[in-house]
């Protein structure tokens, strides 16, 4: 049986989650709630800067747990490729900069460019910046995104693939995020898991929504939905991981209401779901 | 390299794919067109029900291609698992009398049953219904369903899920249907259909758009999206399946349109993208 999380010391939420607020509000937000962690998305980071952004978050005594996202590796030209790694590598320097362990990548599609080679592209993306990662000290997390987000998104659809690309890799700067959302259905989820052991870098919940209105915007919050949490997070915990639960939800009905009141709703779906 | 599609020999749609029209019209439409095959939607009996649908499709030369669409396996309780088994008996004698060959499955799921459930659940139906596809002479194909639809529709989403229960059923009278919209994505595709051989009973085509609004009824017509059908195809043909490639859109777009004039926009996408 997997112990339920009885406080919230793991409880991490992502900027997106909260996307009507500004990173400074974000901050207070979830200081005030009581939620020790936050992932913070690069779009927080513009409207005041990196360096401004990197103090705030050192003065709020958050867990500044990883920044979303690098990857959008593939490109139909040669420039188009150099732009991202060249992106990736900021995106790198960013995450160092606010004291983010970790880039999660999502790590891109091209309509009509076949995914064999989508995903060769990524692949060799992520070996031409694994160098800088390693001087910045930021490990690069591959996290595998649902099917249905194969057109532009992510090519790397499995956590099956992800861990391929880990272990062509061979390197200790390069991990895999589980996130439920884009892994529930997987029949070989519990196998990938293990073998993904300690290459799991972070863990995202949310819920799938029965009927999910939309592809990008309708994720539910835990225990709206028909993802079991608790046995995936059982699973991934039997690997060793006991990092935090980032809670990552997209969500047009949820951003339209009161945010402080969705951080409530946040910490007690986490403590009664996850 | 793939032959192309040169006469539309092998074209079928579903009635479905032409859902404001009933099945006279449906029947009427697609002969007016050249159009050969026909897949029935079990819907379209119900109007006129199932000895004069089966009268006017005699009659009318098309050749019934299948029936849509039997499954729905799991439930909660006995009672409806045992209502799933009579239900799927019923499309069996209903595509003996229409002449179909094959009764296509969605296998099913329930929101919050666990998957490894409903999977079982789905093996232990389709092997009690069995010998009276086999009495009838009808064949049963399971079609695997994007992970979109893991919630409420089927709890198959691979090919490779499909291949391993017909692997394990281990009768000519149950084999697999290959749609490009639910497995394009999956990065074993190619491998999956060289294994499932002669256990594929019927192709099915449309096409994933970007961006797609609906998560049901979005499907883009051939050409519309990303799916490269040509090299799908050319995997299947290479088991040497050589039968019908069929149209199969839901679509709130195109369902709004005049019916006879998408007809003619199928046929033309058939011979340019399949």
């Amino acid at each position: 049986m997997i112990e339920p999380l009885s406080d919230l010391s793991r409880l991490c939420i992502h900027t997106m989650t909260t996307k009507p607020w500004a990173l400074p509000e974000a901050i207070d937000g979830y200081t005030a709630a009581g939620v020790p962690g936050i992932t913070v998305w690069r779009q927080a980071l513009e409207p005041q800067g990196v360096a401004e952004s990197a103090r705030m978050l050192a003065g709020s005594g958050l867990r500044v747990v990883s920044l979303c996202r690098g990857g959008f590796f593939p490109a139909a030209t040669d420039a188009g490729r150099q732009e991202a790694l060249d992106d990736n590598r900021r995106a790198i320097d960013e995450a160092a900069a606010i004291g983010a362990p970790l880039v999660v990548l999502v790590c891109g599609a091209v309509p009509g460019m076949p995914l064999a080679e989508a995903r060769k592209q990524i692949a060799d993306g992520i070996a031409a910046v694994v160098a800088h990662a390693e001087g910045a000290g930021v490990r690069l997390s591959i996290e595998a995104l649902h099917p249905m987000y194969a057109d532009v998104r992510s090519a790397v659809n499995t956590l099956g693939q992800a861990n391929d690309m880990v272990e062509a890799l061979a390197t200790p700067w390069v991990g895999v995020t589980v996130d439920v959302y884009h892994l529930w259905w997987d029949p070989g989820l519990e196998q990938q898991i293990a073998r993904a052991g300690d290459s799991i870098l972070s863990f995202h919940v949310c819920d799938w929504r029965t009927p999910t209105r939309d592809l990008l915007n309708d994720r539910g919050l835990m225990g709206d939905g028909c993802i079991d949490i608790p046995v995936i997070r059982g699973w991934v915990e039997q690997t060793g991981f006991c990092g935090p639960v980032e809670v990552e939800i997209f969500s047009d009905e949820y951003w339209a209401t009161d945010q402080a009141a969705f951080v409530e709703r946040i910490k007690a779906a986490y403590l009664a779901y996850c």
